[in-house]
């Protein structure tokens, strides 16, 4: 058993979720992708995501996909007997706040109910170790910053993060009651950019809901203009401030906490930002700097439910996981915007060639 | 469509459940029960739990049942394809705080998945009134007394009470995505007694969870002694003091509930509670009166997570759904100990005499 590699990711053909797979085949895991794109168009041959297609392009090597649902109990169980996990990367659920809050029993089922699915099955076949996708909106409205891992949690108002907030809740109860899990609960603050391959990437669907996709699309001509949610917070230049971070930063902290686990830690809480925080205008000038082109934007009204400032206290991540962020602005506009032109249709861009 | 009458009522079976149905039929409705009996051992002829038949008497009348646990989703869908309700009273859940702790797994899945089943059928099928059992615990440690329903809620600390405040948080976002959707939640304080009958009650399976099952097997011989756990709160006699209400006061609230969803009211928020608190040795003393016996108990140390006092402001369902609490202290000791007298080993006991 000591050189069994392999891992469970479920969510693993999504945005953060492919680019971990590569980053645990680097760091010499056997990941076991299931993923049912419910996030994403298929752009799949023989029933197999563009994304699993291209990570298998830049780690040359096959990747084990299932096309699994969460919510089909029989067909994971089914999965756990097969393979021999380790331990699981869970990215899996839906991931859009304002769709949650038009649909909110579907956010429950699929992101509550499939989490609950997947700790069955995790203690009937006695996997211990979880890895668990959360995000830094359980925090809701910052109380100060830097946000450390000590901050309140719970008044999120949207069904997305509410569903964020449950499954840590859940998971920290079953960590109580099942001594020997060990469980880390990774906020993620606000990842972007892109493998330095731009064969894989954040393929949003329709209008994205998140800043640099839709700055990204304004570059390069798929849509006229940025709106800016909010001119006047109270940040330097009046827009919002967030802690973005490297996609390729963030899917090797899952790397370094899949190691954590591996140490009988169990339930730990690790923020996953850069402890910076840039504004909506420090990014666009970003991206028209990487992208060589103006991107035109107007300011309109504040969003309900958004914040002037948020970014993370990373030191814990750094103390405890050894891991830190390396990327900085320019290299994830510049890998964003290699992305974008190499697959100005995502996934869906031949790029067999 | 005018005189349909159908109420579903999931858990219908167990000790509010059952008598919430006698109130239904009194009242001209037309209750439909399912119960998996999750919470009881069956004592049962053809699949039928105890309490139906008993509720079958007091009623004279049959009342449709159905084995059905709400994780069934198929079974579930079946059963509202082949009625027509018009609301759906929803108690079904799992209810012990201390197996709630051992096994949270089981409480998340059976009370969360369990839920959204079922308001995932009553969307399909156009059922837009619900009545929900959530409890006072959502209320966590008491910040002033009367709790009122603007009180904070959420910081219940067991996998029981997180479970009956994260359904409370989905019911109150399904309730905003589904604007023609009437929800109430009622919050119960501590429900005691029986039915004037004696023919149902609460039938708790090993050692009662709760206080006044416990009180009355001691005052049977059943149990030797009670333990009453902190004898030195800040209370008038050192022991915890507690909104005890009679269970047939409860479950004519509920009649109130229903009444008010049918004037599509939206979300709304009710303590069921009779505003006045008793402590451990009221209720004893209480007992002794009822029972003619002398109730042994020992005074030891305070439990974790109990608190001094707990009990409920009641001016809004009384305004707003016309209901007070009628019965008293003394009236519900003498219907539970009716019910345990007649039924020492309460749903087995052989009663078709």
């Amino acid at each position: 058993m000591s050189d069994n590699k392999c891992i469970l990711v479920t969510g693993g053909a999504g945005y953060i979720g492919s680019h971990t797979v590569v980053e645990l085949v680097n760091a010499g895991y056997d990941p076991v992708v299931i993923d049912n794109c419910a996030n994403a168009v298929r752009a799949s041959e023989n029933g197999r995501p563009g994304s699993i297609k291209r990570i298998e392009k830049i780690v040359d090597k096959k990747i084990i996909y299932y096309d699994i649902d969460l919510l089909n109990k029989a067909a994971l169980d089914d999965l756990f007997a097969k393979h021999s996990f380790i331990a699981v990367i869970h990215f899996a659920g839906l991931k859009a706040v304002g769709e949650s809050i038009e649909i909110p029993i579907e956010y429950y089922k699929v992101n509550i109910c499939g989490t609950l699915n997947l700790i069955e099955c995790m203690k009937k076949y006695q996997v211990s170790n979880l890895v668990f996708s959360s995000s830094a909106t359980v925090y809701g409205t910052p109380q100060y910053l830097p946000i450390d891992e000590n901050h309140t949690v719970g008044s999120c108002t949207n069904p997305y993060g509410k569903s964020k907030y449950f499954i840590e809740e859940i998971l920290r109860d079953v960590g109580k009651a099942e001594k020997d899990w060990n469980i880390i609960l990774l906020r993620y603050f606000n990842p972007v950019g892109s493998h330095k391959s731009g064969l894989i990437g954040e393929d949003p669907q329709g209008t994205p809901n998140n800043l640099m996709p839709y700055v990204a699309q304004v570059a390069i001509g798929r849509r006229s203009q940025l709106s800016i949610f909010g001119g006047d917070y109270d940040t330097p230049d009046g827009t919002g401030v967030r802690d973005y971070i490297h996609v390729v930063d963030l899917a090797l902290g899952h790397i370094a906490a899949l190691k954590k686990v591996s140490t009988k830690c169990g339930l730990k809480v690790y923020n996953l930002g850069t402890g910076k925080g840039y504004s909506v205008l420090d990014m666009v000038r970003g991206m028209e700097k990487a992208s060589g082109k103006k991107i035109p934007y107007k300011i309109v009204d504040r969003r309900d439910g958004d914040v002037g400032s948020c970014y993370a206290e990373v030191t814990l991540a750094q103390t405890e996981l050894g891991w830190k962020s390396d990327r900085n602005l320019e290299e994830m506009c510049e890998d964003l915007w290699r992305w974008q032109t190499k697959n100005p249709k995502g996934f869906q861009t031949d790029n067999s060639s």
